[in-house]
This record gives C-alpha cells, structure tokens and sequence, in this order.
C-alpha cells in the first residue's frame, strides 16, 4: 500500500531520502542465473549523475553502488537483489532556513498535508536524488530483458522547446553512440549545442527549463501486457508519471491520433508485418514486436533562484529565493530514470508472461 | 498478476467478455456502511450506452446491472460486492467472417500471440464493452468518494479537431448539466452541432474520428497519492491509459510546461491558497486540495467500414472489410469511462490515506 | 486489502453470503489452453453438497455452476473465469429470531464488532456456505495442476476421537475409491460405521462433533514454495486455517517431531530419494518431490440445539436455543474444501515457478 | 512473487544471506509520527542472539541494526523505514566442505531444485540467521502496536518434552519480567533448569532437540481480521509457518477441540464478556477482544554432528558428518522470532482495519 514497490513478478522497492544516510532498493523475484556485477548498475547511475555540462548542479555524489545480498559467484540466486548507495555530499544547511517554508512547485506542501511532517533537508524522498534507486534497479531489470533481447533507448528529444527530428525506427548502433556521448543525451549535436546555449541563457536568469524525452524499445516480443487494467501502455504510462518532473506521456503517434480518421492510424499488416506502427508497438495493450514508442514531456525543475512568494506551516505569506545546489534542466538526469523505469516495467511483464499458456 | 484487478485498499477485479453470458466485477474493500442500491450503479451505465446519436453503434444492450452480494438492508456490509451485468445482445455471426483474420487496430493479433487462441467474438475480452464493468464498479467508488465531497466530471473537450474552450475552475452545477444533458457529453451546444456533422459526415465515408476527454476532480482533500510508484498522476495516467483507446494523457498545464520557464510554471502560494493551478492539483505525485485536471487523447476506433489490408492466423495476406455494428466516434462512451477510472484511483487512495498516520 | 483473494500468479477472489442471490469465485491468471467444463466444476461440488448420511443437515441446494466467462469452446483463454452459483434454498425467517443475538462460536459477535453492522441471515458471509466458491474455484487449480501430474486427496482422519490407521505412502487408486464412495469421506469403512453410530448419539442430544482431515498431495515436483514469507507449508497453513472450523494445521509429522532428536527427524537421502518422509514433503518451506502431507484439527460446529447463554447487539444477557437446518459434524464437508484450498496454493505455485530461472 | 514480502498494509520485505555482505528488511506502510530509535530495534535483536546458555553456538555476532532511511527527528516520516545489519562474522571455511552436498533437514537440496544453483554458505537464504531482519522490522510493528495497547509475548512452553504448565490469563508483568531474564525465555525456573541440563546431555550425543513456543498478544482490540482468505488465525498460521523450525501450529485450544462436543467448546457470553477463550480470541477469522492464543511447535534443529547418510549435487551416496558452530536447541532463539512474526500480522491488520468502516 505504501507506494514504494511497483511490479508483481520483478518486484523493486526502493526505499531512502536525499540527505539520509543512504538510498537503496530491494529485487525481489529477479530469475536465478542472472550474470550480475556492481559494475553493471555504476554505468547506468553514472550516467544519472551531474555532469560537467551547463545543465547541471554542483552537487558531487559518487553514488557508488554496493550489491547487498542475491548473488552469489557473479549470478543472482533468485533471493532478493539489495542495492545500496551512500548518500556522501548530504550536506542541508541550505535547507535549514526553508524548513517552515513551502518551495513552490515542490512537494513540501503536498508531503507535509499528507504525513503531518516532513524531512525538510533537500526535499527528503520527494527528491529527485530517490531516483538513483530507481536507477539501480532498472539497471538489473535492463540485464534481465536483455538476455530476451530488449533494449531500451531513451533520448533527449527537446530542451526548452527545441526539438530534434524523428530517428530512423529502431536505433542504430550509431544513434545510440549519440546518445551515449553527448553531455545532454541528444543524439543530434547541433540542437545539441542550441541548447547548451539556451541552457546557459536561463540560468543567467535563475530560471530553469523543461523538455521532451523520447524512449524506444527494440526487441520486444509480441504478447507482453495484460488485458484490462494492466495493459503495457497502461504500466508504461505509469512508470513514466511516476517520474516527479513528468506532465504528460504518449504512446506511438499518442497525441496526433486524436485528431486523425481510424482509415490514417490503423497499422494495416501483410505478410511481412505490420506496414508501418502508428500504435508504437502496443495494441489493446499488448506489445505487438515492433517497436515500443514513448514520450515523457517534463516540467522546468522547480528550484529557481527568482524571487517567489509562498506560505509557511502555519500559512503566513513568505517571500523566499532558493539557495543551494541546483539543475537548471532535468532532462539529463532524466534519460536514465526514464529507461530504468522502462525496464522495470518490461521485465515484470516477461516473467509474467512465463504462466500465461498452458 | 493476470492484470484483471486495479486498487490496493478499494480492489476492483472485472471479468466478461462482450458476447459471453455475462460481464461484471468484484469490488473488495467498499466500508461498510455506504448506501448503495441498483439505480446508483445503473445511472452511470445508462450514460455509457450507445445513445440515439450519430456516434453510436445500434447495438441494442440494456445493461442492467444486479448486485450479486455484500449489500443487505441497503448498505454494504463490508464483504465483496459482486456486480454483473448480462449480455443480451449477443449475436455474433458477422464476427464469424473474420475469427481466422486480424483486424487492424484491434487487439486480435495481440491477443493471440499472447495466450496462443483467442475469443473472436467481437473481440472478446479485448472489445470495449468489457468498459460497462469498469463504469458499473466505478459508480460504487464515485458514491463512496461524494461521502468525502469529491466529485468527478468528465466531458468531451474535441471530437475530430473540434474544441472547446476552457472552462472556469471548478464546474459549476449548469456546466455538469450540459454535460449530462448533451448526447455527446459535450457542454458547449454550438460546438456540439458542429462535432454531430462532421460525425454524420464521416459515417458516410465509413470512416471514425478520435478526441479528448477532458476530466475534472473537485472536492479532493490535500495528502491523496503515494512518494514513488503510485503518485496520484502516475496512477490516474494508468487508469485512463488502461482505456483501450487512450493514446497520451496529461496532467494541468501538461504539454504546455514543457516549453515553458519555472518561474512560469511554479504554483506560488499566499494565505488564500495557491495562486494558480498549472500542476492540475498534484505535487511530487500528491494532490494539493486544488481541481485535479486531466485530459485523455483517443484513437479514431479501429472498426471502419473502409477495406484494409491484414493477414490471417497463417499469415496470408487477407484483404477485409468489416461489417456489423460500430460508433463513428468513442468520445461520447468513453466519458463515463473516464469518470469510473478516476473514481476508482480516488477511492483507493482515500482508504489508503486512513493509515498513513499515526 | 480486502481478504478475499488469494494467490498472486493464480488469483482468486471470492464473493457471497449465504442467504444473498448467489455465491461465485473469479479466477485471474488460469493460463490459457485449459480444457474446461462446468462439469469439472460441478463434480467437486457435488461431494461438498450435505449427504443423506446423518452428517448433514435437510438444506437442498442443488449448487449449480454457472461459467461466466473466461472459457471458449471448451478451453480457457487467458482472461478471467468467472463462476457463479445461485442460492436457490434461501430461506431465512429461522434467523430472524436470533439477529439481535451473538451465537456463541459463531462470526456474530465479531462481524458486528468489525463492521458495525452484519448480515444476520444464515451469518452471512461467515457463512460455511462461502466455501461453495472456494470448492468451485478448486477445480479449476485441480484440472491444472493434474496437467503437471499432481494430485490432492484428503480424507476424514478422526471424527470424535474415531480415528483411521495411516495409510500406504501416496494413495492407492483404491484407498481413493473408498474416499470417494464413503459418504463421510472415511476410506476405512469399519471406522466410518463407528463414526456413523456415534454421529447419531450425538445428534440426540443435540450436539456436535469435531475431528481430523488428513490430505496427501501426491506428484508435487521438487522445487515450490517461496524462501521467507510465503513458504509452501505457510502458504499451505494460511489455506488450512482460513476454512472456519479448522483450529490447528500439522505437516508431515508435525507434532511429534517437537518431541524427538534431530538425529530421528531427518530425513537422510540415499541415491534413490529420501529415506523416509517426516518433512511431510517440505524442506525450508520448498517441496522435495515427496509426498505432501497435511493435518486439520477441526472443532465441532458451533451451531448446537441445547440452550446456551450469549448477549444481544445491546448487550444484555440473552438465552437462547438454535433452531434451523445444521449439520452434527462438519468433517465431510470439510474434505473437498481442504482438497480445494490445497489446490488453490500449489497451483499458484507451480505457476510462480515457471519464472524462478533465466 | 517472490515470496520475501508480508503484508499489505504495513508491508516488510526482508533479504539477505547468512554470510554475504548484511541483512535488512524494508518497511513501506508504517505510519507517519511514530517514535523509533535504533535502541528500540536493537534490544529485540539482543534477545535472538546467541545467549551464554547450552542451548546456543558460539558465532559471536553483534547484530548492530542501522537505520537508514524513513526516520527523522527521531520520528518515523511514513516514507520506507529501511533497516540493515551487517555479518561481522562470515567465516564460511567450514561449509565449503559441504558445498556439493545436501545436509539432511536443511533446505540445501530444495534451494537447487528451486533455483538450479546456491549459495552454499551457511545456508544461505535458508539459513535461520534471516530471521534477524524479521525480529528488526517485528520491533518496530511491536512499537507502533503498543500504542494501541497491544502487547505479544512468547515464551518456551516445552523443550524436549520437559513442559510448563499453563499461565494465568493475560501475562502478568511479573510473568513476563521471568520470561525476559530467564536464558532459555522460560517463565518457570524450575522447569528451565531440567531442560538446561537435558539440552546439555543431547549436546553430548551431538544431537538436537525441538520444543513448543506458546504466544499470547493481550490488549488486542475485537474486529481484527478479515472474512475468507486472510482470517487472522489464517495469517498467523502464515506467519507462524513460515519460521523455518516450525512444523503445527494451533490457536486457542487448538488440537483439543477436535475431541471434544460443541457444548463444551463455544464459548459463551454474558453481560461481562465472554465467559471462557477457548477460541484463543479469535472468531470466524475475526479478533473477540479476548487474549490471542497460539502454540508452535518446533522440530529439532537438522545440524546434528551425527554421521548421516546423503547424496551431493551428482546424485552419489555421501557420508557426512557437520561441523561448524550450531546450536543444540533452536527454541531460545525462535521465542523473539515468534514476537516479531505476530507482531508483524496484528501491525498490518490493525492498519487495515482503519479503512474498513465509511
């Protein structure tokens, strides 16, 4: 009930706030026989941490991951993967003096209505730091959907309103290079480099900004999603949403079909497949083999050093202006979580499916 | 895991197919003590029938629901509430034709590379008339959730790229009025004719047109929602993407944020409340006691009269074109739709928040 | 939350009092392919059904099953099966007298104290009644995991302090038959007429009789049950202990073992097996391929025709004498429930075990 | 799926190995504002570990509990209450001559069945030393039940066959002062030092020894407990079970009543109560009020350094003989895991039974 575990045959509860002593998460039904090393999570969290580019903050975590228990000589036993990442840089005194304050666009307000208090120090699980669990864990699931053949690809797709063309289906080897290489995740290094230098404009501003992330699923078998109310777009869409900076998710063509007759979207097939994939991958729920297409559209981080005006706990107008340590666009960061979070929910899916025939 | 039951604290399990012997639901978790009779659930299934307009199909169901148990003296007693609901209608010769064959769009081919066979009258568990057991549940969780005073409107904001425009912050009683009282669950009348022609029009070619839905929650106390997987909009997108026809769906301000600066994005705050409401009621996945806003993008149906190309459980080209009973356009059955699921993830949460503190 | 499901990879929820308009189960997650009948359903059923013998009590219920969905020319598909069964003999003035009244070691006292209200026609759900469902929903785990080669006898091990020998290890086909053809499901038929004649003392005086089933799960593979929580013979207990009458639940040689040395309860392996089977056929909660075996120690049935003294829903003392149709001793219905809910677990997890290894 | 999470409300997932990096569980469910300090976790770890007496092993572990997330200014914040032990001492030299092999009464030979591969050191997963991360989240259900007033104490009611008589109903503080002082957690001296001196005779065989452990939860409020699948003695036949040594378990009078008549057995009220608790406060699945009632009973523990016949991971006869450090007598240390256990399952209904009345 308590909102921290998702998956039902791949199970990952995460657990941890950003200036506690730690953040973590357990697997639990991950298959025996997986190969599996720390190395393989540090990639991905390394890829989640600030990098040296105008997008990010100065906050030096290491976030180095340590496997608690589940593998044994370099495989996983089918018992519960623990992962655990020390929190190093936890330093609050910036947060001290917002500690009666609401910050909008936070979940100060909302956390504090909810539980009655709140851990103020850096946002406490409301942080975006909760997501280095995430990332761990779908590190591993990533593993696992691999040995099937998955790959999941997320990418930057727009920063601030600019916005990189339409890949070609299913990325190449290159593309993914691209994507891998560059400092904001975009595989296009022109608008690359347009956005490093809007980036660089607003955070003269003390502004920040939103985007676009785009996430490609190759590989996956036809047959994954259940019928009503887990449907594969369903579970994705949530996975997605539970991405705190996250406002609104598509699926293949998503918002264009609303506006399109069914003659335009339906994906006609013949011998050779489907003639094309409107649906990005996904009908009544169910994956059909091609590729899964999906769109996260982010909201700008919500720590802006601009003037605000807000309330504080016992609901006196404040004026307050952020200190400390932060983005000025989450998108970076988010390219991995949105690829982890995908991975849960694909591997989850295919052991499922392991039952669902006789 | 068979993806069939929503909710943790409020457990709603649907069963059916559309031309089995019957559809229905198992809610798990109703208080005891709710009032509930027949006609409450009956109400909402009445909006969801194909109306006497252009949109509908003629399909001639009258849905009428019986409740099976956990009701006595006319109130529930805590126990399951077990609702079904018998097809009457259930003729399925025309489907015959196609049982070897997958229609574009539809979840035939999905279904049948998942379980190996599947139920090809008229779409089996996969057609959207599996939906009436989802509204009838639904109607259980919107009586519980007006003992808390929330309420939840669903109306349609575009049907084939016609759109109305906003309405003011929280319906107003003539505004659900017209929602109630137009046959497209439209509240703008001059718009509504328009959306009827172009129906009328499309019909002609054998076409359909998809749409938004618009859906308004008010009433919803502050602290609803869970920190990580099971945000409040992480499980509303899944309940409205768990729709067959939703393709993208958005939370306040959505899309739009994402082009935006968070000094124009942020939710600021003084003594009165908050100033305005671009999160559409939910911070870091939790409501903030303002309107919850969300919008579903819909497909054209798939249905059309139009041939298409396909293949056949051998994979042969198949040329079709598909007969028997369909809506032009989703929009108008999917509103009751909507409001059900929302209704259902409200429930939930609000039994859930009963334990959160101490 | 609820408490009435069960399962997590072959769920099943029930609903349904004992004097409402009909009782049924909903089995999510029954793979597809499984040929099914109602006729399967109906034979198990059938053996819960009240005897001619002097057991039972005069209640006519013809329990008709009903297949509601999830079940396409004579195989499932994947999608849930739905069972219902009316309540045709619903006759409840004889509970009217009493429905201020706590029945002593009845649901009464503790319902009303759960809920604040009750259901007081027959108790309602806490009726033995409900366990129609279960049986129902049993056959349906006993077709499918007799696809893997197990099969679930139990049996009427003690009746009144009349108890049975053991039997041969793993049932004979004709031990079986005697089970069968027994009418109090006692497969010694000397011990049956003691058992017969002592019933009918009992019955005079207007009391009842508790006693002893014992279940043989005979063709489990090796390798099911869960490590911590939700080991085989805790999955098993749970299911035991949750049929009504049930007060202690014994595997393999339960309590004797608490009274011998280690040396005597191991049980050694050689290459052909294990050597004997005091386990019961469950190590670390995990099945060894042995036998399982299971024990319910089951208490008379509350509902007694001598006068007893309780309370009433204001508490004051009240005397009060049963009337109504009720068994003397609940042991034979109470077999095909325990086949039922052993079937429940092991089919839930031989399907969990399909996703243990890569 | 995976078997290493109970409950549903106040929800504990457990992992670890016996000599791998640490132990831990993960709390999600615990409500917001409780007091929780490491001190009150560590003195429940105290008394599971080894004591100085003759029933014990010299594994010289500290068991020091960390808490890592979910608290802050000394109160829980309703976010995951994350605890971690680490192994101090993990020398495993003396198992990796058994590593091929199947101790007899261990879950060696289930574990490769299940999982095809694992860990062999100390058992791994299967080893009892897992039961320290349930006696650590145990302390903290323990905690949060207090305020309610509910109070569980266990103790030794029989080793070897050396049994104590029975306690006056609901524990005294006197009672429970001798239960917390004596070292084999028996309340009667007299009888605890006949069992010391029979466990010190079996550990010169090299044999081992089983017992019962008797548990009373008073203060216990009526209505706990759900209706068909998760009765309360259900789920704490679960929980009971699912202790690695355990092989009955019975609630209230348990075996007894299968002998006896229903007269003799109801438990009849008046205007005071109940007049007796033969039930052991539990009716239809459902808390009386009364005192909770339940007795495990325990086989001895399977490490004997007898010689023993088995077969290795070939299938080839072995002669073994077990070395290493074990204890003669498992009772002691099971007392605390039994607390923690029902601990565990009254937290989780207790929590669930906030949402079940409108």
């Amino acid at each position: 009930m308590g909102g921290n575990t998702t998956g039902s045959a791949f199970r990952v509860t995460t657990w941890g706030e950003s200036h506690g002593p730690a953040l973590g998460a357990v697997i639990d039904g991950c298959p025996a026989g997986l190969e599996l090393a720390e190395e393989d999570i540090q990639q991905a969290l390394d890829r989640r941490r600030p990098s040296t580019g105008v997008a990010s903050t100065t906050r030096a975590e290491e976030d180095t991951v340590e496997i608690l228990s589940g593998v044994f000589e370099g495989r996983t036993t089918g018992t519960p993967v623990s992962l655990m990442i020390r929190n190093q840089d936890a330093r609050f005194a910036s947060y001290e003096a917002l500690k009666d304050v609401f910050r909008p666009g936070q979940g100060d307000y909302t956390y504090f209505r909810k539980y009655g208090l709140r851990d103020w120090r850096g946002g406490g699980r409301a942080s975006g730091r909760e997501t280095a669990a995430r990332v761990a864990a779908g590190a591993v699931a990533g593993k696992l959907i691999a040995t099937a053949g998955m790959k999941v690809l997320a990418y930057t797709k727009n920063i601030g309103g600019i916005e990189i063309g339409n890949m070609c289906v299913s990325p190449s080897e290159e593309w993914i290079k691209k994507v891998r290489e560059n400092s904001l995740h975009c595989p296009d290094e022109k608008a690359a480099a347009v956005m490093e230098r809007k980036l660089a404009a607003v955070r003269e501003e003390g502004d920040t900004l939103g985007g676009v992330v785009e996430i490609i699923v190759s590989g996956c078998p036809a047959g994954l999603g259940e019928p009503v109310f887990e449907k594969m777009d369903a579970a994705l869409a949530c996975a997605l949403m539970g991405i705190g900076t996250v406002k609104a998710v598509e699926t293949g063509d998503g918002i264009d079909v609303a506006f399109k007759k069914g003659s335009e979207v339906n994906d006609q097939m013949n011998e050779k497949g489907f003639m094309k994939n409107s649906a990005g991958g996904i009908l009544a729920g169910i994956t059909t083999g091609e590729d899964i297409i999906l769109r996260a559209w982010c909201k700008p981080i919500p720590s802006i050093a601009c003037g605000q005006q807000t309330v504080d706990i016992q609901g006196r107008n404040r004026s307050i202006q952020i200190q400390g340590r932060h983005d000025v666009c989450v998108i970076p960061r988010i390219v991995p979580v949105c690829e982890a979070m995908v991975s849960l929910v694909l591997a989850d899916h295919w052991l499922r499916q392991k039952a669902v025939r006789l």
